[in-house]
């Protein structure tokens, strides 16, 4: 038996797994990132985390074949280098090179999306599927796009940034610098923004009551919450969420058309609630013929692990496609 | 030297080339193809035009090794059937099992894009990359995706539309049934649309004298050369035009990640008037850190002949996988 160690570099936390070649995890163990550190430090823990998770496991270091990291940002797995991350202070770190000086495994890299991606693509909702596009609903939209069980990243390694495609030309701004994004239609940080915007225009609706009852905390679920209670406020922003996601899924199906499409992150929680609407609207209007198969849109099922497992398989591919690490 | 047949089959004419494997054209001839009659007759009429070619090429018929045909709407090159055209009559042809009945050669079948996309990969602006998505600006907007030299058509062989991906949720309607479509803002029909709105709206500007002029006629150069007549209506109009294209180019870009966009179609024909400040505009747009290689947009460059080398180059690779034709 093949096992790899996958890491999950995030803002946040930075997780790490020892993973089998059918996308099982082993053991896993985590640490604070604290992303405001100097890029060298964070790859230093990420080393001694990779360590304390090889030796905890009890597989030999022999079984273990290789190492792969998911990062947020832009990386370059030719060169081994982490090029440029948003909310990490990482620029063109050499990240490879210095994982090899802590770790004698070879060493691959690749965006966070697109590994979560691949995780559902070889052991998730994807699985089995001749393509599938993993998009992530949380504080923005991931998208990674999977062809034969291979990330799809372009010619680049750059792409695919589904979530910056524009569904509303001159729209709400995004942090990307274009306006009317995918992203700040249907990410968390946008549901939270329209509940936000409509509790203070309809100050006598359920939804304001229960934000005023929450000490002015919202989030992804407290439109749901208010809808569910009947509140008439609460429906009118959940179906203006759910239909400018199912827009640009029918998007996302006439660009790549993926067998499946992959639904994560934290409003999928909201399961049936959410899917059953978006999927019956983006496959009316995507462009089907009447007797053509059908994309399956469905909810992700990796969850948190997505990370370490994808970083897993991705080196698992890189091994496999015979690429230096 | 292994030779093609590909054939273009059109609304208005259907054209056939013998090509090399290059794909160089050897010999080509062209029929009308009056659409409205019915698909049988149609079917038979290319196979007619397709022995006339070979006939008069003077290649031996056993130096042919295939056909390949490139229709509108959506076919299945496994089943070897046209599902269903748009423009056309055809509904579930058995194309393939008709050709053979006429000509003893493997058939095969895509949507007329993806191969001219193809073609332009093979032999034209896209030579050499890794991906390309090729963007037509005619009548409508159509679109190929090519990877490593094949078709990208998706898990059904129905992608990719790019055409119809919303840049303005709610906004023009489209053909397809959706509304504010890539294509309803920067198809030749588009800006034609566009054009005879301003020249009402205006009916002092110079391009309003000048379809006058033209005894009304208005085509997708009309406010082009109102621009360079120094007409701020038509500048109005065209920099609209070049704003939208860019907005789906960057689109393209964020969601393909292709190493070359070849532009083609008629607008295509206005040049670098058209094609520098959409590159610099969607490029700057575009999901790209700073380091990171740009995809090249570019003109396309098979013009009229991308129909059929692509659908010869489409063959070629059909038989190079073994699939059966």
């Amino acid at each position: 038996m093949h096992y790899y160690l996958g890491i999950d570099l995030g803002g946040t936390n930075t997780k790490a797994g020892i993973v089998d070649d059918q996308g099982k995890i082993y053991c896993k163990d985590s640490i604070k990132t604290f992303a405001d550190r100097d890029q060298y430090e964070i790859v230093h823990d990420m080393g001694t985390l990779a360590k304390r998770v090889i030796d905890a496991c009890g597989i030999p270091f022999n079984e273990i074949t290789a190492i792969g990291v998911g990062a947020p940002g832009t990386s370059d797995n030719v060169t081994g280098e982490l090029i440029f991350t948003g909310n990490l202070s990482f620029r063109h770190m050499p990240i490879r090179d210095e994982f090899h000086k802590m770790i004698d495994l070879p060493f691959y890299i690749g965006n966070d999306a697109n590994v979560a991606a691949l995780a559902e693509s070889k052991a998730g909702a994807a699985q089995g599927s001749q393509s599938s596009v993993t998009i992530t609903l949380g504080t923005g939209v991931g998208g990674g796009f999977v062809i034969n069980n291979r990330i799809y990243s372009g010619f680049n390694q750059a792409g695919c940034e589904i979530g910056h495609t524009v569904v509303v030309a001159g729209g709400e701004p995004c942090t990307c610098g274009r306006r009317g994004c995918f992203e700040v239609y249907s990410s968390a940080t946008a549901l939270v923004r329209d509940t936000t915007r409509a509790a203070k225009a309809h100050p006598e609706s359920i939804l304001n009551q229960l934000i005023l009852d929450n000490l002015g905390h919202v989030d992804g679920r407290t439109a749901f919450i208010a809808m569910r209670a009947g509140d008439p406020t609460a429906s009118a922003v959940i179906e203006h969420y759910i239909e400018m996601l199912a827009e640009s899924l029918a998007n996302v199906i006439n660009s790549c058309m993926p067998e499946v499409i992959a639904i994560g992150g934290g409003i999928s929680h909201e399961g049936d609630a959410l899917l059953l609407p978006v999927r019956d609207r983006a496959l009316a209007r995507a462009f089907l013929a009447e007797n053509i198969a059908k994309p399956r849109i469905v909810l992700a099922k990796m969850g948190n692990d997505a990370g370490i497992v994808g970083a897993a398989m991705m080196a698992m591919n890189c091994m496999e496609d015979g690429l230096i690490g």
